[in-house]
């Protein structure tokens, strides 16, 4: 049995608790694919091209993971590599309901993918790329919370806090 | 004791879990108003006409049923037309805590209605207006999700999916 | 329409919670069963005549609501006395998804009764039967979360606190 | 990569939510062994024996799929198989804080084993071996919950509804 | 031990909930400094001006407690007014599981500060300033969910309920 | 200001996540009481006395935390010792729900006593007293989880697991 998994997300940017559940991921499956959203509706801080480039970095000594992107509907692109699973982390209960959600409407769209759910180290329970965004846009340290690239790259887009 | 009951919402569009507790509650209470609120933040998919007029397809054979439009608060235009019960339906957690948050509220704005919570069935407990728009928006079929009105007019609605 | 509704439970002791959705309750539908669960696993601290005696006591003032008991399945009962309403009060989110259970599993036992759930007023959320007798045993008083008839019974049946 | 999955519970009895998590196991792993907890607090309905023998008929023509019982940590006895993930099944909340917190120490017990959560299909979500046994022990029917041979020795386990 | 907290917010408009929550913190610790963020995306409905005014005279009879304002990171404004805690009122699950997140962060960011989380009275659980400003606007009453100068000074903000 | 607060519990036995807890709290108020529950319906494997001096011995060195036991009523207990604060922890959204009831009732209780609830570093979220009990009856390692005279003691109580 050979088995390709995606893991799906917007990445804006990669934080360490996705490399994380990445690693997990590649330890249980032949084959990860991670799938950047391309058509959000929120106008990311982190460029497709950008989000590409920093992820290709932190997975290039994983030897079964790649980076991609896709846009249109998550399970059409699953079929379309032949994936037959769908990685989710899960942190609080909030993202718990949001994911079964979504995980039983994709079934609904295709029997062919398996939506299965994975916890990222508890070190990383509260971290999300909001945050971090949020946290650098306002003078804070994201050291140990993203990759040194990610790091770097933040501090390139950090605008001064605003005076009142 | 003769009951008439108010059931509220944006109908963005209507789905087939909304028909589920249309019927549910049309065999509970004497009446029972669909009342579609006028004057929300988002931008509509549907305009209040369309939304009316689908609604109005939907329900033309349940007798006890009627579709209005309303805006102001919801337990004066209940007081107004004399309904003395509010039906929601929840489906997960973080609908509850809203709807709880909110039936609360409008008790303690008014005394004369009260709030009743009912399920759909358990095969639209993922089903959401939101995902519907989404969905169809990417190019999937919302088939058995949504009356047949409903998917027709929102293949007008569809632009196409993104290239990126 | 002709609507009765039964609200199930143990009712050791009944609570001003179970009251004030009591009152709801017969607010709404015609006709209001209260329904004792006769054979629990747990031994209760009231006999079932003594639970009987105490509700009847409590609600004699409500022309539409009476008080009975029930073993065997719920649904069954609802069937046997033509109730096509359980009403079901809901507080905390541990309640809701209990309750949540029930109410898909008794759909699924009977199609001819349907729960609805409604919310006792916010100064009875945290108030439950066990909390009474817990605090009852430990010599507090339950002045205002039971009727007078519950709090004087309860007095007879406490015991010292423990001596460690 | 060859992964053995393990599938641990108490399967009293084994449900058809159980079986169709285990077909969607064994449709993403190699392997996938279910592992009967022999020894728990509460008094079991079906003996060990007999719930081994139950789900060793139901699981017959599942190739990569085999029962067994373990007692003692879940991490030694997926260690001593050489498994590397531990299958679990979400449905509500409650199950999930529970799930998370087990395998948060699951994980810190062991290193060499990840928990990952698959949800059965929506039609089972209410369903638990507990509310299962409790419908069956009050004359209810448990027919298109449980599998045939479940249905059938049920009925050999029931007492006739207490007389009040 | 003298014991300085912070009470963050953005207060727009203060509501009893809040004031419940100052009243309470003034009670616990030596001194209280209700802290208005200042850079907020979204747009208030009273400038930073009108949001201390109304806060100052609201809390003016309380000796130990404080308004002013601040940007950037809560942590370093906390640790510039040598503050070690930081109060957060909880209500709802939605609310704690945010709460949680911004505490374990929060804590990250400085070990010098602590956050404590109190509850609110049950009367104001499901109070929130954004749904006093939603009621106001259309047309209801917020007496007794905020203070007077407040609902006074809502008046002045209403616009009239939007004709469709 | 003076504030004297209780830490309540079962401690049985203590764990990392309480003297975390401890800690923290000790550095808030200028003296905590540690009070042990004495009478409990579950008997636990712990005696009183042992659970005394485990305590005992792992706050030792913090100058303002002492242990003591009651019985009754908790706010009765912090009424005779003059505390105006209960600390409690939490981790989990169950937990919550159970605490925030048990607040809301102490605070009718009592009116002279506030709950003030705190978090535990995150290694400790997934931790609790059952969980150590029952890793260490099953033969698992609580090293890291509890203080070192709890581990030691924990191995004199252990059951070698049931052989089947």
């Amino acid at each position: 049995m050979k088995i390709r998994a995606v893991y799906p997300g917007t990445f804006d940017p990669v934080t360490n608790g996705h490399i994380d559940l990445i690693q997990r991921s590649a330890a249980l499956f032949d084959e990860v694919i991670i799938a950047i959203l391309k058509n959000t509706d929120k106008i990311p801080l982190f460029s497709l091209d950008e989000r590409v480039d920093m992820l290709e970095v932190v997975v290039r000594d994983i030897p079964n993971v790649s980076v991609t992107t896709f846009d249109g509907l998550l399970v059409d692109f699953a079929e379309r590599v032949e994936a037959s699973v769908i990685v989710r982390g899960i942190r609080a209960i909030s993202d718990y309901e949001y994911e079964l959600q979504m995980a039983l409407m994709n079934r609904r769209l295709s029997g062919k993918v398996e939506t299965v759910f994975m916890m990222p180290a508890e070190a990383y329970s509260y971290l999300s790329s909001r945050l971090v965004k949020e946290i650098s846009l306002l003078g804070g340290s994201v050291h140990g919370l993203v990759p040194e690239i990610v790091e770097t790259r933040l501090q390139g887009k950090c605008r001064p806090p605003v005076k009142a």
